[in-house]
C-alpha cells in the first residue's frame, strides 16, 4: 500500500473512523506514517493523531510542513485542534496559528492560555447558545439553518445579550416540546456547571457522580465560553487512574510503549536511584547489628521476612489510601476512623502471622526463642507499616504532593527499618547476645 | 433532624441529587440510614442507593420491608433496579420481584439472567425504537405523545417489525432534520453495536475508543432488547481502574472503607500468606549460603540491596505490563518488540547501578572485590527482574489469570531469589569462599 497508491489510499482512510486510524497509523513504521498523512492529503482526518502516542504524534507533526498541520488544525473541533497542539513548543505552535484565519486562531490562543489540565484545555469552544426569549419552534430553525454546529451536541444553553449563562435545555427535553412553548419554560437554571480554571480531575469527578454526557464551561464572570463533553471525560478518568497505577509502581506517567529503551530507563533511572538509597539506609541497620549477625547466622535469613512481610501490609494500606484520596472517600472528617482501623488490621494481621512465621522459624532452625522474637518483630512492624500506609498518603496529601507518587518509596522505608530494627533488636536482649 | 420529622426531611430530601443524598446516607449512623428512608416514603429516591458503598446497601436492603423496596424499585429505570437486586441474594430477589407488576418483573428477571459483568445486566431496557417507514415528524410526535420514555436519551433507533436494529439516529440529527424527511435517510446503519454478553470490560473500551454517548444492545438474533449509556459506562471504567490498582496493591476489589476490621483483615490475609511463603522460599535461598554468611557479614548486610533493587526495577516493568495488558496496547503483534525492549532497559539500569552500588559497597566495607560481586549480582538481578515483569503478567493473560492480581508475587520472588543467589554465588566464587 506504501507504494504510493494515494487513490487508494484516500478511499481506504476515508472510511476509517479516527480511531481506527490512529491504531492504523501506530502500527506502521515510522516513515510510512508521515508519508500516509502526506499522501491522503486533504481526506486525512487530523484528530486521528489525537489517537497515537504522544511521541508518534510529534514525531508526525515535526516532519509535516506547517501549512498541512494548519489545514488539518483548521478541520477539527477546537477542543481537538488544542489537544494536538499541546504537543507542540511554543514556537511551532506560532508557526501554526500564524496560517489560521483570524477568528480560528484567536479562539485557540485563548484556550491555550488557560492552564495544563483546566478545563478550559479540555472544553470545546463550539456550542449552541440561544437567547432567553426564543421559542422552542425558533430554536429548532435557528439549528436547521446555522450550518456550522458543532458535530455533535446533547444539550443546548440559554444565555442573555451578554453571553451570561442562564441555564442548559437537553434535546430530547426539546424534541418533546411543542414549538410555540418558550424556552424559559424548558431551561434547567440548576444544571452542574464547570469554571474554566478547574482541574480537569475535579470535573471528571463531578461527571461520573451526577452521570452528566455534557457541561457549560463559565468563565469568571459566568459567561458561557465552551462545553465539555463526556468523551473528554472519559479519556480524563482513564488518564487518572493511569496516572496513579503508574505512579505507585514507580514508573513516570507519560511513559508510552512507543518509547525508546534510553527515554524509558532514563526515566525509570530516577526512583530507582531513590529506591537505592532507602535500600542502604534499610541495610545500615543490619550493619548496626553484624556482631550479632556472625554470632547468630539465622538471624540474617529470616531478617528478609520480617521487612518483606511488613512491607506488603503496608503496601495494601497504602493502595486503598492512595485510591481512597483520589476518589475523595478519604477525608478529614472520617480520617481517624480509617487510621484507627488500618492499625487495628496491622494489629489482627500481624497477631496472625507472628504465630505462623514464629513456628515456621522454630521448626527450621531449632531455636525456641526465635519464634518468640520474630513474633514480637512482625507484629511490630505489621502495626508500623498499617500506620505508615495510612499516615503517610495522607501527610503528602496535606502538604500538596501527590500521595501516588512519593509514598511508595516512604513506607518500605518505614517498614524495612522497621523490621530489621526490631527484629534483630528483640533478639539482641532476648538472647543477650553482644 | 433524626427526631421523626418527616415532613421537613421529605422537603430536604426531595430537593437533594441522588448522587448527594448517597453521601448523606454514607455519612449516617447505620441505625439513621433505614429511618431516613422510612420516614422519607415515597420521597426517598431508591437509587441514591447505587450511590453507597455496597455493605451499606445490603444492610439497608435488609432492614427495610421488602413491599418498600419493590415500590421503590418500580420507581427506578431498569439498569438501576437490576444494580440494586444484584446486592441481595436468590431468595430476597425472588420476594421482591413477587411484589412487581408482570411486566416490569419479566423485564427484570430477563435481565438478571444475563451473566455478571455482561452488557445485558447493564443495559437499561427502555429506548425509544421507531418503525423504518417513519418520518421525522411521526417520530417527534410518537415521542410527544408517549408518556413512558426514559429520563434521559440521546439517541433513537431504527427498528424492523420483528425489532431487529436497523440503525440509530442522533437526537441532534432528528432536531435539524424537516418534519416529513423520512427517517430512513438519515439512520446511521454502521453505528457500533453491543451484544447482550459482551463483557462490560470489552464495552467500556469500545466506548472510549470511539467517544460514544450511548449503543444499542442486542440479542444473539440482532433484536434490539435495550441501550447502554456512558454513564454506566464511566461506572464501569473507574471500577476497573479500581480493581487493577487495588489488585496490584495486593487488596482484592471489593474492600470497601465501610468494611468492619475483620473483614478486611481477613480478606488481606490470604495475599499476606502467599507473600510469607515467597518470603521464606527466598529465605531459605540465603539459608543455603550460611558458611559464606558467617565468614563475610558483610553479604548478609548487602544481599536485601540486591533484592530490594532488582525488585523494584521489576515491578516498574510489571506495572507498565499490567496496565499495557488492560488497555490492549500490548499484544501478540508487539509483545516481542516490548519484552525486548524491557530486557535492555533492564540491562541500561543495570549497569548503572552495578557501578552505584558497586562504589557504594566498596566504600562502605573496604573491600575490594565486593564492588565487582555486588555490581555483576545488581545486572544479574535487573534483567533478570525486567524479564520477569513482562514475561509474567503476559504468561497470566495467556492461562487467562488476571495478570493484575498475581504477578505482584511471581515477580518479587523472581527477583528475591535471583538477587540472593547471583550474589551469593557470585561472592561465594570470587572470595573463594566454602
Amino acid at each position: 500500500i506504501e507504494a504510493g497508491d494515494s487513490a487508494a489510499l484516500r478511499a481506504c482512510v476515508a472510511e476509517l473512523h479516527e480511531a481506527d486510524l490512529g491504531d492504523l497509523i501506530g502500527a506502521l513504521e515510522p516513515d510510512d506514517r508521515v508519508r500516509l498523512v502526506e499522501l491522503t492529503g486533504r481526506d486525512f482526518d487530523f484528530s486521528a493523531l489525537n489517537e497515537v502516542d504522544e511521541s508518534v504524534r510529534e514525531e508526525i507533526l515535526d516532519e509535516l510542513p506547517p501549512e498541512t498541520v494548519a489545514e488539518g488544525v483548521r478541520e477539527l473541533e477546537s477542543d481537538d485542534a488544542v489537544e494536538l497542539l499541546e504537543t507542540l513548543d511554543e514556537a511551532e505552535q506560532e508557526e501554526i496559528l500564524e496560517k489560521l484565519p483570524m477568528r480560528e486562531r484567536v479562539a485557540l490562543e485563548r484556550s491555550l492560555l488557560y492552564p495544563e489540565n483546566s478545563a478550559g484545555r479540555r472544553m470545546q469552544t463550539e456550542f449552541i447558545a440561544v437567547p432567553q426569549d426564543f421559542t422552542v419552534g425558533q430554536a429548532i430553525d435557528y439549528m436547521r439553518e446555522t450550518p456550522d454546529l458543532p458535530d455533535r451536541f446533547y444539550e443546548i444553553y440559554v444565555v442573555d445579550k451578554d453571553q451570561h449563562w442562564q441555564g442548559a435545555i437537553s434535546l430530547d427535553v426539546l424534541l418533546r416540546a411543542r414549538r410555540p412553548v418558550a424556552l424559559a419554560e424548558l431551561t434547567d437554571e440548576d444544571r452542574r456547571r464547570v469554571s474554566v480554571l478547574e482541574d480537569q480531575e475535579e470535573v471528571a469527578r463531578m461527571f461520573g457522580k451526577y452521570n452528566l454526557v455534557a457541561a457549560p464551561v463559565l468563565d469568571t464572570q459566568d459567561r458561557l465560553v465552551g462545553v465539555i463533553t463526556v468523551d473528554d471525560v472519559v479519556d480524563v478518568i482513564e488518564e487518572e487512574a493511569d496516572e496513579d497505577l503508574k505512579a505507585l509502581g514507580g514508573v513516570t506517567s507519560d511513559e508510552e510503549l512507543s518509547d525508546t529503551v534510553f527515554t524509558i530507563a532514563r526515566a525509570r533511572f530516577n526512583w530507582l536511584l531513590v529506591n537505592l538509597a532507602t535500600a542502604f539506609l534499610a541495610s545500615s541497620v543490619l550493619g548496626l547489628f553484624e556482631g550479632q549477625l556472625e554470632k547468630m547466622v539465622a538471624l540474617a535469613v529470616l531478617a528478609p521476612i520480617v521487612a518483606s512481610q511488613g512491607g506488603n501490609a503496608a503496601t495494601q494500606t497504602m493502595t486503598v489510601a492512595v485510591r481512597a484520596l483520589a476518589t475523595r472517600e478519604l477525608g478529614s472528617s472520617n480520617a481517624w476512623r480509617v487510621v484507627m482501623r488500618e492499625g487495628l488490621v496491622g494489629l489482627v494481621n500481624g497477631l496472625a502471622f507472628a504465630v505462623i512465621t514464629g513456628i515456621a522459624a522454630v521448626a527450621w532452625f531449632k531455636i525456641p526463642g526465635l519464634g518468640i522474637v520474630i513474633g514480637l518483630a512482625i507484629i511490630c512492624n505489621l502495626v508500623a507499616g498499617a500506620l505508615g500506609g495510612i499516615l503517610i498518603p495522607m501527610a503528602l496529601e496535606r502538604v500538596r504532593a501527590d500521595p501516588a507518587v512519593a509514598s511508595g518509596t516512604f513506607v518500605t522505608t518505614v517498614t524495612d527499618v522497621v523490621g530489621f530494627f526490631s527484629f534483630l533488636g528483640i533478639a539482641t536482649l532476648w538472647f543477650g547476645l553482644r
